[in-house]
């Protein structure tokens, strides 16, 4: 009889198959996904991208094909830092680690901030990814609930490790956390010393209205010398150029920067300095900026058109808030009895997939609301798929 | 007064800093630079990576600007699979996780098997990339002396969560581990259930002999279908192709392939599809092995011009076995007394760096080695850096 092999790690029993099921989702023909957080493919720049990928290799083949500095190289980390700082918000080489995809800095984060049952405290819901990148550290999440009556920032930070937030058009909420409540962060976080993660993936994907000071700015201090506050700063070309290239970025303090190369070095020594290089040559001539408008229009008139279904075809069921920017609409049921996860399977049945709330609550225990994604299906088939999630209510209702 | 911040993890207490010692002693001039692995630059064929990279984003945009499957693309998964089957090992989809460089496997490795103070039964000396893999789950390291006389691994293994072993060439020590003894081992993860890996990223690097089987090859049962038995290789193009395409991957059991992509999932999500499509293209036109000839010849040349000029320098100091592959030797000091650490200080003042053996003891004791890379200078260089060695050595003395 064959031995037994040695056990898994305990933190993978409490893993869940969300974002797998969601990636497996769109491979699958007919099924309409609104449940993934994915771009539209056909906003990525590929001719400018394929240009861009043989001129890095043709000619920088050191940067690109060699071993690199595990912190990045060294002229994306000052592209960086330019591209963030502003006259009050001085930010050097020193502040910067480029990572690989946004998802690696808070896995990085876990890894230099938490012990065992360590606390983090986590804007709520919160999303997915971040909960798969902390789950081995087996960490404490504390719910951070931004928009209850009398949240009290300085309470929720002390004792924690680190706060998480989203501020700009949250995942899963698209909510855009308003200007006081996030001097309300920045001051507590100074008070108590707790680091504040500002994870802005969707930071330029605005509809509506212009940006608020992002965390960062607000937390920049008069000293003189590199950034030294309490934000750390997370950022990614994903949104705007393309996923594929896994580039992302971390801003922090210099003390927090070298803590998490040390971390970097142990789990992939550096990032691929042929990507680097593509994300580098595109912010050189201007690629992001170029694309950004046409992602805009695609994505408002997406929301759009999937808040007018939701409208025609939802609101007995669910009620929402209409989102000014990023990628995702938060719809919250009527009936506190409506399990949105038994929901999943029967929309799943009708060929339409969404986010379930259980998916973003730390316990699992969120049954009552669901997750929409407008960015990767064109008007019409947003429209099928709300039809779908009805005809799949409706089943509910009658079973 | 500005409050404390939180404590980083306990485990950064304990990292060292040689391997970025490493990577920064690159950009010194003047310095040679023996301490490193890294691979020549010249034998990176940057025109025909340049022309995949431009053709990969411009003719599969889908697969290479997108998020893709954390288990990397099938048909790179398809092609690693063939790459290393053999008619008595059958190798499927389900055992290749595509690794954002060879290092990734080990980090997602310590995740999934282990918790705080976990036993890992590792080749000693050890690869110092592999100790910064595993350090953030404070492991516990369990030499495994192999040269020793009447080693007993069933016995080394019993209790460990996995063995480590480089059986190729090992880095540091440049040791080609014995047929025999690779049945010894592969036996022993039989016996015991403990899981084997084989981290295999030198076995294309042979100068003198053909290749050994590999203990994955040694491992493969006669039941029928895909690889099921507890040998875990991993392997890597970094240094066949380029290792700025941070291109590995992991081969075992499919449920250790599941467990490995669960930590990838909330480690970076996914590795590049432009990278992977890369290396794709690059096992389609047979790359690697148009260009392996060449770098070989390159080499071996080397290895022979570091051996001369250590056996015209060095040879009162230290003794040594000529590696029959890989990018090391490894020099043990005939005067137990000789310090190698206080070597590396005086050697980087003469204007030369080796690695000291300290590096490669999980405990830091070992003071009595060095290792000596000869794949990145040119024999000229080598020389003069085993001469400023020398010389180290003989203010060594004279202190």
């Amino acid at each position: 009889m064959a031995p037994t092999r040695p056990a898994f790690a305990r933190w993978l029993g409490g893993t869940n198959e969300i974002t797998r099921m969601f990636l497996a989702a769109g491979q699958v023909p007919g099924l309409i996904n609104l449940a993934g957080g994915l771009p539209e493919p056909s906003v990525y720049p590929a001719a400018e991208l394929a240009d861009l990928a043989r001129r890095a290799a043709a000619e920088h083949p050191g940067e690109t094909l060699a071993y690199g500095p595990i912190e990045g190289l060294g002229a994306l980390r000052d592209a960086i830092a330019r591209r963030h700082s502003t006259p009050a918000l001085r930010l050097a080489r020193e502040n910067v680690l480029v990572t690989s995809g946004g998802l690696q800095g808070l896995d990085l984060l876990g890894k230099v901030l938490l012990e065992e049952g360590g606390i983090i405290a986590a804007q709520a819901p919160t999303y997915l990814g971040a909960l798969d990148a902390w789950r081995p550290r087996l960490p404490t999440i504390r719910p951070l609930r931004l928009e209850a009556n009398g949240f009290d920032a300085a309470a929720a930070f002390t004792g924690a490790q680190f706060a998480y937030t989203v501020p700009n058009f949250s995942n899963p909420t698209g909510r855009l956390v308003p200007l006081a409540q996030r001097e309300d962060l920045v001051a507590a976080a100074h008070a108590t010393g707790t680091w504040l993660v500002e994870d802005d993936p969707y930071g330029a994907l605005h509809y509506d209205a212009a940006p608020l000071p992002r965390l960062l700015d607000l937390s920049a201090g008069a000293a003189p010398g590199a950034y030294a506050g309490p934000v750390i700063y997370m950022g990614t070309v994903s949104k705007e150029l393309a996923p594929g290239l896994r580039i992302g970025w971390v801003i922090a303090a210099p003390e927090m920067i070298a803590a998490l190369t040390i971390a970097k070095q142990g789990a992939d020594m550096c990032t691929s300095g042929l990507t680097q290089r593509v994300v580098l040559g595109a912010f050189e001539t201007g690629l992001p900026e170029a694309v950004l408008p046409a992602i805009l229009a695609t994505y408002r008139a997406r929301r759009d058109a999937l808040l007018a279904a939701m409208a025609a075809h939802l609101a007995p069921w669910f009620t929402w808030e209409v989102p000014v920017g990023g990628m995702f609409v938060w719809a919250t049921a009527r009936d506190p009895g409506l399990d949105t996860d038994a929901l999943l399977a029967r929309a799943l049945a009708e060929g339409v997939c969404v986010s379930p709330g259980s998916a973003f609550d730390p316990e699992g225990r969120d049954r009552r609301s669901i997750r929409l994604n407008f960015t990767l299906n064109p008007p019409e088939a947003l429209a099928e798929g709300v039809r779908r999630l009805a005809a799949a209510l409706r089943r509910s209702a009658a079973a």
